[in-house]
């Protein structure tokens, strides 16, 4: 299968790579909207290409991964390389989904191609948790708690105060609220009691720190709703200690069954990532081999990770995930 | 959608329990081998046929769940009542699937109908945990613990011991085990190092403990190459304290990302129930749902769990699952 790259951030190298561990795949190029001789591919022989020559390249590409951001790149790009190939995008502004999946499947179809939106791990495999479970014990709960990892917006949100060089924020999940679900209390959580926020933050010279740990704890949205942790450290400690981008995090659903509701169930899914980026990655190459292969048996439109079989997601035969997996 | 169950032992009875708790689901009855009159179903209004009769009701029924044994029963009577019914059911003895699934396959496609075999938690959920994670990792390994919970199967065997008058079998998970699979170290682990076995014996007047607590830790395929704990207790005991049939286990898949394979992820995924059958039952019935809706768009022959989009399990549409669960 061919596989494209669209847009090469921390995502699309993630993509290289897992395209990379695959032997069914086959990576016709990179394209980016940057000079591409600006672009240094993780391995010499990936092919860098300017995004503006894609459709040039049509007949190599069995799907396109669209690696921008949900902001302001996949609303744009999505519908419109959906009308010219199958695609993959990780679409995570989950409050936009419904309005996302009706341009791109306009698109898709229009096109006659197959286009999955908001692959990845939430929306994505913590999506799958939610709906098998509630799917299973129609009375479940489904929580869904996040970290310890790092959140790139908060981060980014930080490095814009004036005064802060440089900021690494971790989402750190609140202990006592996930035992309260795992034992079946059903809690209601607010904002504060599932997450707690920790900053650690590289000062310019002369930044005034109180000020700044103020600024940053009351920040409407990102951080005034929950409990805050600031940490000043300097540059080098940062990038000792802070370089990764580690998540993770898990959903935990509870339900009952038994003709009285008798007894209880805990389904809890959960996630440690030393790369979040890359293992992002991992998730839309294989949603892009079951892309391929729907498409090939006559699918077109938009989906999601809640349509696809998981057996289409490998590049093993039925009777081998039988035999090996079942 | 109308269900039937065919079979009304404890798995039957949790599914009467599972469709109940289903507004989309109508329960047309249960089919028994036994003399109707003796079988007492959960519910007054659920109605109860010999199983001889079950043809004579294929328009009142959608899909069969059948709720018997995989030992002998199974091999029997789903590829018998797949060439007239689309039918669930739960068969578990791994080393025969394939040649299962094969004879299921003839007969559903001879009668136009659509068989979904082996449902349940393992085979079942834990397949998909384990089809799931390394088709998105390539390089993952996976491993599945049990319990703690009761394995009916070795309950069983140490009641067939003379002098042993009832007994029930934990199969617990060892800790240190969990932890290394954890770690990433990818452990080479014996049988004796993942589980180990925990009964409680009750016994009959005069038997002879010592020899007793011998007999079952020299077992072969149930308990010899375990490390085996034997508690003797009273029945008044055993029936307060091991009246219920829990069980569990958890599925973790460590794998690895990177150019370098320089990062680790670790994917969990753990049940925790307090009714092994209701539990399974609850995951037969969503499966039935998902087989009325593939059978209605034209599916037949055998599928297992491995081949069912997540949508399909769920009575909500697509743009609601969306909505809430993406």
């Amino acid at each position: 299968m061919k596989l494209a790259i669209y847009g090469y951030g921390n995502l699309g190298r993630g993509v290289e790579a897992a395209a990379a561990a695959c032997p069914d795949m086959e990576l016709t190029g990179i394209f980016t909207r940057r000079d591409p001789s600006a672009v240094r591919p993780l391995f010499d022989t990936t092919r860098v290409y300017p995004a503006a020559e894609v459709l040039e390249h049509k007949n190599e590409i069995d799907v396109l991964l669209i690696c921008g951001g949900s902001a302001t790149d996949l609303p744009e790009m999505t519908p419109a390389l959906a009308r010219s190939f199958n695609v993959v995008d990780s679409f995570d502004t989950h409050a936009s989904i419904p309005a996302h999946f009706d341009a791109v499947e306009r698109a898709a179809k229009e096109g006659g191609n197959l286009a999955l939106i908001s692959a990845g791990w939430d929306p994505g495999l913590f999506s799958l948790a939610r709906a098998y479970a509630t799917a299973i014990l129609p009375n479940a709960q489904a929580y869904t708690f996040w970290g310890r990892g790092v959140s790139q917006g908060h981060s980014d949100a930080i490095r814009r105060f004036p005064g802060v060089r440089d900021a690494r924020q971790y989402t750190v999940p609140i202990e006592s609220a996930l035992e309260a679900v795992r034992r079946g209390e059903n809690p209601q959580l607010t904002t504060r009691e599932k997450h707690l926020r920790e900053c650690y933050v590289v000062l310019e010279e002369g930044a005034d720190a109180a000020k700044i740990e103020q600024e940053i704890k009351t920040m409407p949205n990102y951080f005034a709703d929950y409990d805050t942790v600031v940490h000043f450290i300097s540059q080098e400690e940062l990038l000792r200690d802070h370089a990764g981008i580690p998540h993770g995090g898990r959903v935990i659903c509870t339900g009952r069954t038994g003709k009285e509701l008798e007894h209880g169930d805990v389904i809890e899914y959960s996630l440690k990532l030393d790369s979040n980026p890359e293992f992002t990655a991992a998730v839309l190459v294989a949603y892009a081999r079951a892309v391929g292969k729907m498409h090939h048996r006559g699918t077109t439109g938009c989906i999601t990770v809640l349509d696809v079989a998981p057996a289409d997601l490998s590049p093993r035969s039925g009777a081998e995930l039988r035999h090996d997996l079942l």
